[in-house]
This record gives structure tokens, sequence and C-alpha cells, in this order.
């Protein structure tokens, strides 16, 4: 199977919710970046992220073996730092092998769960 | 009408949740993918699934009729095997003709649902 | 202004919940098609509406005055027929000029409504 | 980093809800343009709101520094004048350099909040 995607992505939209009334896991607000690796060798990606106040940061390192996907949270990330919640973020994604990547959030703060997702923007 | 769309398309989030409080079908929690075929030859389409820890699963066959829509659930598939629920997936569709994929999910874990829906990417 | 957008567009997914309990207008569960027209001229839009076991219906003729938007809803389409309740069916809307179409849909089958939106795809 | 994106976006979905009974900022209903200026040189954004019924309005000014995101709230525009609640309408987005821009809206008419989101369509 060829490689499908496209190498660099962009998610604008990002906000993890500070409050998290939910005690399970699963239903937890988080933010999630779902990629596909669908090629034959193993995907190395750079991501950073952008504010509205401050300089980028990054860059976080995001593997994804060859034929897998993987359901990356912004909420686990750890180094270089943590994402702060409640705070407007955007995320560049740049891989060295062609991937796709579809963004979708579960918010919880309210005693039901909301959900929206869209394909993220290849650049 | 010529035909429109693409022969190659991804969806890169996928999860069905496990617990379905709901009785009726049409509030049971399913993904779906909404594939228009508006040529005048039946589409054949391959579906293969990814996960995050093991090989791909697949190809699952998909049927759809010159002229036609079909709202495949996830949920249905048996052949080669199910989809596991709780499970991160992506799916990558291959079709012998033009079709035009769309995503959406209906989530009834709790006693609301959500809705969530993208057009997938056409590689 | 240059007109932006494409001619034609699609829409995969669409169903019309039969069930609304909800009474002010603005909270009937209801499928959209927001249409904008930038351009200098009036847009004359045939729609096709596809179904999974019968022939296409259409056209339907959708008028947007130049430089205006219309949010479309399928639920008060009745010429030549209207769009059945409960139904799976799929878009394809032909224009005269550039226009961009995106999806959105507002479930108020329970008691709380669900939204959904994507941009349409654009053959 | 090179400047990712596109300078034409366009937005084709609009409607803020006039009835907001929640008392908090981050649950009033509120519909948002995400935009990601990865450039090295301040955005200056000029966009231009269409309507069913009467000529567009705008420019209305957006800045976004250099490497820096904003999430625009509609709700917050007051010059040359405010959107109107509870009316449908359409965005233009027209940029000096190149952006990324993702829709999204909470809607909070309910006790529970419904979330959208889609990426712009990049003309």
């Amino acid at each position: 199977m060829e490689a499908i995607g496209k190498k660099v992505w962009v998610i604008a939209e990002g906000y993890i919710p500070g409050d998290n009334p939910e005690k399970e896991k699963e239903f937890i607000s988080h933010e999630t970046a779902c990629i596909l690796n669908t090629s034959e060798k193993d995907a190395q990606i750079e991501l950073t992220v952008f504010y509205s106040d401050r300089e980028p940061a990054g860059p976080f390192i995001i593997q994804v073996p060859a034929r897998r996907t993987r359901h990356m949270r912004f909420n686990d990330l750890q180094n270089p730092e943590a994402i702060p919640r409640d705070t407007d973020y955007s995320s560049v994604f740049k891989s060295n092998v062609p991937v796709v990547i579809q963004h979708s959030r579960l918010d919880s703060r309210k005693a039901e769960t909301a959900l929206l997702t869209t394909m993220a923007y290849s650049g």
C-alpha cells in the first residue's frame, strides 16, 4: 500500500477545559489528534503548539509506527512542557512520511458530553 | 451525470463505545461512513481498518449500487471480523469508481446524544 | 469581489429525524445546507437527492441572490417532492456560479440538542 | 518556518443564538473563528459578513500577530457594526499573509452545551 496523506497538518482550534467533574478516563474532557500512518516506515512527527500571547512551544515528538493509528491526547503531552488548561492554542504537525490527521474533542464540563471533529488542514 | 469524488478516502478517527444503555436501534452509539456513488456503475469498495497495536484488518468488502447512497455502520461489520468496542481505529477505503465519503458518529453513552461529522480525507 | 467557491458540491450524510418533541421552530430537528453566493450574479442551483433503495429525486431548484447567503433547510423542500423522515440520503448541488456550501444538523430528539457541521465536498 | 495556509477563507454557516441563560463567559453561546498565523509577519485580515436579506457588512479588521493564534468570537465584533443575534450569516476572510481558519460554535441554549467545528473552506 502506498502511503496516503500529507506531511504537514494544521489544527487551528485547540482548547482543553480545566474543569473535569467526570471520574472515568474515557469521559474526561480531552482534545485528540487521530493520526494514521499507512506507510511502511515509522512516522516521526514534530508538533509545534501556538498560543495567543507567547512564542510557540515545542517541538513535541510523536511517534506512530508503520501501518498503525494513534489517537494522541493533547492532555497527555508533557515534554518539553504540558498544554495549559482553559487556554486557546493551535497545532502544526510536520511528519517525515505522509500521514492523515483528524481532530476531535470530547467536552464533559456539563453532565452530558459534547463531541466535535474535523479533518485537519493539510498544508 | 459524471461520477463525482475520489477513489481513496481516509477516516483517521474511529471509536465505537462499548456501553449502550439505549434500546432503540437508532439511538445505539454508532460510527457511520456515508458513501455516495453518483456513477452509473456499482461501486466495489475495499475497507482496511488500522489499529494502534496490531496489523491492519481487512479487506472488508462494501457494495454501493450505481446512483445510490449507503450509510454503512461500522458496528455491523462482521466479515472477515468485527470491529472491537472501546478501541481506537482508522479506516481506509479504496473504490473502483469515484465516490464521496463522510464520517459521522452518534454517541449515546450518556442520557443525551452527541453527534459529530466530517468529510473524510480524499487521498 | 471575485466569486469564491466551486460549482459542484456533495453532502454524503443526510438524515432528518421524524420525531420532533420540540415546539419552537428553531429547535425542531433539521438538516441545513448553508450556501454562500459571493458572486455578482444570482445563483441557480440544481439539487439532486440520492437514496439507498430508489432512483435519485430532483432536481430541486434553489435560488441564492448575488452577494447573499441562504441557510436552506431540507425539511422545507416540497417540489418536486418532500424528503422523507427517518431515511438515509445524500445530496449533490450543481450551481451556475461558484458558491460555498456547508452542512449542519440540529438534532432535538432528546431533551438536549446535538449539533454537527462540516464543509461539503467540492467536486 | 514557512507560512502555512491560504489568504482567502469562507465559513458558510453562521448563527449566534440570542438566548443566553448561562452566566459564565465560557458557557455563553458563541461562534468562533480560530485563526493561526504561522508566518513571521503580522496578519491583517479583512472580514466581510454576508446576510440573507441585505448587502454584506464590513470590512471588519482582525489582527493576528506573527507566530500567534487568535480564537476570534463573532459575538465580540463591534466595528463597523455588531452581528445581529438569531440571524443567518456567512463569513469571508481575506488576509495579507497565509493563515489557517477553523470554525466552531458552542451552543448553550439548552442546559447542556452542544459543540460543532469544521475547517473553513480555503478559496
